[in-house]
């Protein structure tokens, strides 16, 4: 039986030890934040430092082909486990909570349980997912897309980052796709996660259960006009797509207040990106997000068609490509609901995509957010307190105990 | 005496010759434009070129420690000497003809000379000015500003490029700075240049000769917010620079019409530069040229009061800083009057920047224009035809027989 008081003491700097182990792995010096994209060097020593923590705690580590890691105590083949875990890489500049936080709260769990004698009745395995923020090949969730076959093993194998390395060329193989199998003998996931909102900051509680994810979504916009000089084009003569950029990222951000959503233009790239050339092209990404699925298809439908419009009258022309969609996850509701009376903690819906939205659609998921105080995400800005971190392992490993009896 | 007629023939073949040899430097076969940033390898090449040039026409060449060429046909001391010449450097996937055009015509101009038995009485120098364009280390006419003094050499050496490397080092040495002796032993400098508009389509004439250059200039506009999470933070919440950044391209666009200048937003930095993180800060580059300085006075200080009070409501911040500026360039009108007069060419103003704007305040000045049958510049569409080039170098041979009596 766990203890289920937390005090500074053994688990603070059991975690402080292992959180700054990883702190240094991809730090940007300059921003203070994270450049810790799947498959590069700083991951690559993630994944190294994940496989040495499996090492020492005698939990074999097996990988899926498609880039994600799990380690086991127990038998992997037996079924019925119990998976927790979280992934490494980072958006550019991004925080050291968002993904790492799940996966050191895992070890720790597993460590807590070990010495309160917890034997677990079935399996239990701490997973590390690849490629989770889509920062290097475009597509978030890569890693648990392929797995559940969300993904096509062959197309994924084929994004290319930004130097034009594949997907396929980083893994080292043709991704392997769905795993059905292994799906099959998970019977619950069960991620940590940062909170990347407010909501828990007014609140007692360090953490909380998530109920639902948003429907969410990328659409790329590639703005195509006449490429002159800046100088010697007289105004009236110009097709500058990057008139047509400006006005989308208004006309998303106007669209999305109108209706509770959000929507976000937040990166963009120019061709030639010279201060004195007027553009050929310009590409910006729309990320949006709503509470219903209606409500995000109305919002793309609305900026889409006050874009077109726009750009008839800029001269350029624009297209809109879908690049990923994730539809409204709703967590198991009678897991979230047993957590919650478990832990004593508020429920709480999120904007945020994630691999367990992903996974929720093939076994029972459950999220747990841990407060961050600020509310700031995906920058340097980021945090979370040792307490709040700490307060995370334990409520996860009384989660774990609970499952795995 | 020359002969004033041009045919298709042995021009046109020495034209197409020369042409060639430098087509493929720096060609990038994607976009089919060029990147001849100044002091990189295309660039560096393109000068071992003109070294070849020289040395082929017994030409000796000298450096001016700022990175300007000059090949010199009779005694460099002597003075009273008429310079030609342009430079190599492009635009990000600039056109073929910006800067190279000046430089190849120069060299069949003294081929032409020769040919025809031509004996200058003065000095005849062919120049090549480093960093026209301003691509690489962010101010243009680096190398006729450091020569005529306008630019410190400290503050030039300590400019860097995107990747950190300073111009100094570029160099491979301090740069030498203001050489009032050299400029005092130029008596007139002529710069044949790819026109950069339409005037001349509708024209007969494949050649024009410059009157002015517009004051113009350009400003760095700095937006900062709060870098956070595009999915989980509240519309209200935000302080997104790139709303402020996008309301700024639109206001200089609509400013510039207002007063028949030009406005040109085109270049842009932003970090992270991701899909799902509202930027913490973005960059933004703004180009305004117009026919009077009090008018681009006013345009900045438009764009400016109307940026501030935008950042204001958007809960960001801006920064305005002046990066170049250069006042209105009136060439020498008795020069011009004489060259369009021998050349029976029309004349006309130019919005864009040329290092002949800058030597104008220090030598007598003038410019030749091809013309571009499309007007597009600084992209890979720029171009001219072989006859019109052939004109520009026989009209180019006609003023420097004219100036070196």
């Amino acid at each position: 039986m766990l203890t289920h008081t937390v005090e500074e003491g053994p688990l603070f700097n059991r975690f402080r030890q292992l959180w700054d182990e990883i702190a240094p792995i991809g730090r940007d010096e300059h921003s203070g934040g994270y450049l810790r994209y799947a498959l590069t060097e700083p991951e690559l020593r993630l994944r190294e430092w994940f496989r040495k923590q499996a090492d020492a705690r005698d939990m074999p580590v097996a990988e899926d082909g498609n880039g994600n890691l799990f380690a086991w105590w127990g038998d992997p083949e037996a079924g019925n486990a119990v998976l927790t875990g979280s992934h490494f890489d980072s958006v550019p500049h991004g925080g050291a909570y968002d993904g790492p936080l799940g996966i050191v709260s895992a070890w720790l769990a597993v460590d807590e349980l070990r010495a309160a004698g917890v034997s677990p009745a079935r399996p239990l395995a701490v997973g590390a997912f690849v490629e989770e923020e889509g920062a290097r090949f475009g597509v978030p969730c890569l890693g648990s897309r392929l797995l559940t076959g969300q993904l096509d093993a062959a197309r994924a194998g084929a994004l290319r980052d930004a130097a034009g390395v594949s997907f396929a060329e980083a893994l080292g193989a043709r991704p392997a796709g769905a795993d059905p199998a292994l799906l099959g003998r998970i019977a619950a996931f069960v991620e940590l996660h940062v909170e990347q909102g407010r909501a828990l900051v007014d609140q007692t509680a360090p953490v909380a259960v998530a109920s639902a994810i948003w429907p969410h979504g990328r659409w790329r916009l590639d703005f195509t006009g006449e490429g002159n000089h800046a100088g010697t084009t007289r105004m009236a003569d110009r097709r500058d797509p990057m008139l047509t950029y400006a006005f989308t990222v208004l006309a998303a951000n106007k669209e999305a207040r109108l209706r509770d959503a959000h929507a976000t233009v937040a990166r963009v790239a120019v061709e030639p990106n010279a201060t004195n050339a007027i553009p050929s092209r310009v590409t910006g990404w729309l990320d949006a997000r709503a509470a219903e699925p209606e409500t995000l298809a109305e919002l793309v439908e609305a900026v889409r068609a006050k874009v077109v419009e726009r750009a008839r009258r800029d001269g350029t022309r624009v297209t809109l490509t879908e690049e990923s969609a994730t539809p409204l996850v709703a967590f198991d509701g009678g897991l979230a609901d047993r957590l919650a009376r478990l832990l004593d903690a508020p429920v709480l819906p999120t904007g945020a995509g994630h691999d367990a939205g992903v996974l929720a659609a093939h076994v029972p998921t459950a999220m747990l957010f841990v407060r961050n105080p600020t509310g700031v995400s995906h920058s340097p800005a980021e945090s979370a307190t040792d307490a709040d971190c700490v307060a995370g392992v334990t409520a996860l490993a009384k989660v774990l105990e609970e499952l795995t009896r």
